[in-house]
């Protein structure tokens, strides 16, 4: 069985909270809803994605009989309880933000709507699948933002969190506007575009760096990418030019090259010159090692010669911001609005629906956060997804990676220069704090014994 | 199919290199190593993780007929070369540290001998498993450094990146010395001790705080750990303190109670004032929330009377340094000694051992990095696990915690206490330095054309 299928993927307090739902018969209708609570330092907009793998794991959804044979091995659940495991199925509705659309803190991105023992069951692997993906689409999309018409390839599968990690790092920095990656599997699975060059390794087996180069030519005539840094990156170059015309002779066009050491910048630049010398002006410059949005606002802002970026580690670990202050908080049980109020950490109760005004331009001006019952102007962000336990005919990912992009274009100029901290303007509806008010009123008078 | 057991999860130069060795008939032994460059800033020593599910991705490496025919679908393959994986197996030696040992920047952790297309096809999903745990073992044993007498619980899956990084934090952690993870499945699958608690929505689902403890209680009755947080965290104690003889009478103690919010130090003292007040001495405090060994090593230098922590987000992402700066490198094949001198990342040639010298109390003085051929003085880090494809008999999971236990006993006493930057003696051996500067004399002199 594949570990990531598995209902086993959750914290023990669901599983025991579910007992205790069980045992005093509550099964009233709860809503959740998941949102970042604030940006982490040098961050000014998110990106949400992972929601269809997040569907996905809803409608799977389900004990195996070997996991509550397990469970009830454990001796810390009822027979009783155990019984109704064997036929939960996720039978709620799902409301959410499509994968790709920019948002902020406070905003829901989904929101569950199901019995509470269902709503509750899912929290972890919900919120470990939205964070990911949210986590990497939002720092790729940054590099996005600097390098717009250059060729941007995930290389991180190697540094990235374990397999899930890879593949689905590999998924959000391609939806979030990267050209494609070198992950296998994620062009299998998603038919994302694959890219590779090859190793010092292949290099280093020969005992010529030439014969190396003409070996993999002749491997990949239509891929000819050759790494020229594993001894001397501008002696590698020439040797480059000196090849260049025997494989021609052969039919086989050299590509382009790929540097990853030293000072990347400064060696494109003395390759650029080698190779546009040697008659090699088509042959492209590739980059790579520790690159990140910053990295690559510093080189083309000093105009260094490169043509595209193998983009690996500190993207798809988000490695300045390794992980989200989210949550999947409680928001509504049996009719009635809730909130917690623990400090630093309260929420806004009911069921949400986040508006957005765009100037005469197009571009994004701000958010209002309100109940879903308050309309209000503005575009709403949160549409159905999945109904009764069954999903919603959704985008597929190159129309995902399509309105990410307008997502991209329509942001304040400051926050496509990444001149952050930038308070985009969200509104917390005046609904939203009488019903929070309205609440307080309720919980607290009467219950302190 | 779990995709985490894919072959497909490698990058695309992993399969265009093996398609140019196989057209140069390049099949000669090579020899990896993986090992970290240097540390990341705040870190002082590293702690070997992983080898487990490495070598069971060796053990079970393999084409599916799926995949290799998708791949002839690429077109980027001969079928030549298509044909030689179909029968592919890992049938290599494999040696390394124990999971559980202290290591060193320019130590190999593992190293792979086997034909060079095998050594070369495993290098990103090595590094991706080996990475990983090593990453959060390393973080994880700070926590234990800093509170050994602690209760410590990985609270850490849902923000972990992804279903398997959440799996393997639980297990790094352990080994490394926690007490145990919420992660349900990590029970399941490594028999982890299990604990959990309840979530701030089984509060707010009831209409009274006091009520949803006591339901809490009766349905967990042997594991009553209450979380206090939700309102007003002095107050829920003064009701758990009112609750107590009415379970008690039912025969139910409560174990203790969580805190999650707020300043944790100071809501401790008074939490446990309020307990002690009402005969709750035996109530143990749970703290949980942005913990990591420097949040632990504050609170408990301050005195706050918490006697077990959830430590989650910060130590499952090692949120400081997310990833290591890690590679696999060849150092050998076809029996000559290998080298790449890229700037910043020139690595050291041949086959090489680790050997540790220890003073009279145990405690370790520096290592020596040397080729396996020059024995030195001290004890040999790196062992067999693997010959010809299969592994050789390995420590369980308990004998690895022993492991990882001793090893951070015998750390200098300024690593164990966090002072870093240390410099903890790792020498390069002169067989080394003369094996670097002969691969350097036969590479250069002869091959720029």
């Amino acid at each position: 069985m594949n570990p990531a299928n598995s209902v086993l993927l959750c914290d023990l307090y669901q599983l025991t909270m579910l007992q205790g739902y069980h045992d005093c018969a509550m099964e009233d209708t709860a809503v959740f809803e998941f949102f970042v609570r604030k940006l982490r330092p040098g961050r000014g907009f998110l990106m949400a994605a992972g929601l269809e793998q997040a569907l996905e794991f809803l409608e799977q959804l389900r004990f195996a009989p070997e996991e509550l044979e397990w469970l009830a091995s454990t001796g810390r659940f009822s027979a009783a309880f155990l019984a109704t495991l064997e036929t939960l199925r996720f039978t709620g509705d799902v409301h959410a933000m499509p994968e790709g659309t920019v948002f902020f803190p406070n905003e829901p991105i989904l929101r569950v709507t199901a019995p509470i023992a269902q709503a509750q069951l899912l929290e972890t692997r919900l919120i470990n699948l939205l964070n990911l993906q949210t986590l990497i689409a939002s720092k790729a999309a940054r590099s996005v933002l600097m390098a717009p018409d250059k060729l941007l390839v995930d290389f991180g599968l190697r540094r990235a969190h374990g397999a899930e990690a890879g593949l689905l790092a590999a998924r959000a920095s391609y939806l979030a506007g990267f050209t494609g990656t070198s992950t296998v599997l994620a062009g299998q699975q998603f038919g994302m575009p694959l890219f590779g060059t090859m190793a010092h390794s292949f290099i280093q087996a020969h005992d010529d760096e030439s014969l190396a180069f003409e070996h993999f030519a002749h491997a990949q005539p239509d891929n000819v990418v050759l790494l020229i840094d594993t001894y001397d990156t501008e002696d590698a170059a020439h040797k480059v030019v000196t090849l260049a015309p025997r494989l021609a002779h052969a039919g086989i066009r050299i590509k382009g090259v790929r540097i990853d050491s030293g000072d990347l910048a400064e060696h494109a630049r003395r390759v650029r010159t080698i190779l546009d010398a040697g008659g090699l002006k088509d042959t492209i410059i590739f980059a790579s090692g520790d690159l990140d949005e910053y990295a690559l606002r510093d080189m083309l802002t000093a105009g260094a010669p490169v043509d595209g970026f193998g983009i690996g580690t500190r993207v798809d670990t988000s490695c300045d911001a390794p992980y989200l202050d989210c949550a999947y908080k409680l928001q509504e049980y049996a009719g009635k609005a809730r909130r917690k109020r623990s400090e630093g950490k309260a929420t806004w109760p009911g069921r949400k629906q986040v508006f957005r005004i765009h100037d005469a331009g197009g571009r994004m001006t701000g958010d209002v956060v309100t109940l879903e019952s308050d309309t209000q102007p503005g575009e709403p962000l949160l549409i159905p997804v999945m109904r009764g336990g069954r999903r919603l005919p959704g985008p597929d990912l190159p129309a995902i990676r399509l309105h990410a992009a307008n997502n991209l274009a329509r942001l304040p100029e400051p926050l496509r220069q990444l001149q952050e901290p930038y308070a985009y303007r969200v509104e917390i509806a005046p609904a939203l704090h009488e019903l929070a008010a309205q609440v307080d009123r309720t919980t607290f008078p009467c219950h302190s014994d």
